[in-house]
């Protein structure tokens, strides 16, 4: 047995993260988070970072980002004792929502949230997998906000500092934690 | 407090999902789930059925369906502490994978898997919100099998008869739980 008591969970499941070369397109290092998913311990252990966390902190709702941040919100609000609140992307959500665009490399998108989602002052955590340039979570943040929730804090796994979503969201006074960052686009 | 020890799990979890009316188009009652995943103490009994009825069964591995799967998936492979596997829709995972094909009402859509994410002879659960027609779930149950993976059981929340899909499967022997039907399309 691993004794796992003295150790770094961060770099521990950092360790575990997947680099592949030019995907989805060269010069793109992709980070793949699915052999931390796929082994059931550092699934777990990965879990519970955030468990950790925010357990104590009175969060009433976790709010998860379509898809990535489904894998790690629904379980934290599972834990938390709370509900879950999937953001998704445009067109996915039936009843009436908001919405919020932002900027894509080329173009645009729009993630939407259910209007009953959250009550106005309810203490929300939003997760998603990753902070790239922040486009995504930024939005989601928007969303929350607008509905009046408190975001107590954004999270997600991996940050990616040279794409600069980290210093943007930290400017922007937008509480953010992430477990690992990685070097490169 | 309510007494939920002598309820029907199955009606009280169903009388939380939300029908809404010609979405995404005319003439499709929509079952929107968002109102049981929003809501602490549905979420956490839908959940824990999922829980209940795979621990001790020896389960290996929990598959989620890309993307509502996620949801359900994740939370039941933390809890039986095993890994989770994402089958996602095609061009959204990285590394080497596996896919197959499915008809949709019109045209194809393809969903695909790692190579790595599972092995031989393990035991796994594959998870998905609803079955309408049972192409995605079928697809998803192939490519696992494929890999070699024993399926012990197909899930999902809903199903929808009318449609034919669980009736598919049925036929086809392939094992299938869901917690409530509705009618109509």
């Amino acid at each position: 047995m691993e004794n796992l008591s003295n150790l770094d969970y961060a770099s521990y499941l950092k360790g575990w993260i997947r680099t592949v070369p030019n995907w989805p397109h060269d010069g793109v290092m992709f980070r793949d988070i699915t052999p931390l998913l796929q082994n059931p311990k550092t699934f777990r252990m990965l879990i519970d970072v955030f468990v950790h966390r925010y357990m104590g902190e009175n969060i009433d709702m976790v709010a998860g980002l379509d898809a990535r941040g489904f894998i790690i919100g629904s379980v934290l609000a599972y834990e938390l004792n709370v509900g879950f609140i999937p953001i998704r992307k445009k067109g996915k959500l039936p009843y009436t929502t908001v919405e919020e665009e932002y900027e894509l490399e080329y173009g645009n998108a729009t993630v939407e949230m259910h209007t009953d989602a959250c009550k106005p002052g309810e203490r929300v955590v939003l997760v998603d997998d990753l902070i790239a340039t922040g486009g995504t979570m930024m939005a989601g943040y928007k969303l929350l906000q607008r509905m009046g929730a408190e975001v107590v804090e954004t999270a997600a796994i991996i940050e990616l500092p040279e794409l600069g979503g980290g210093q943007l969201m930290r400017d922007a006074q937008v509480p953010l934690f992430t477990v690992c960052t990685f070097d490169g686009l």
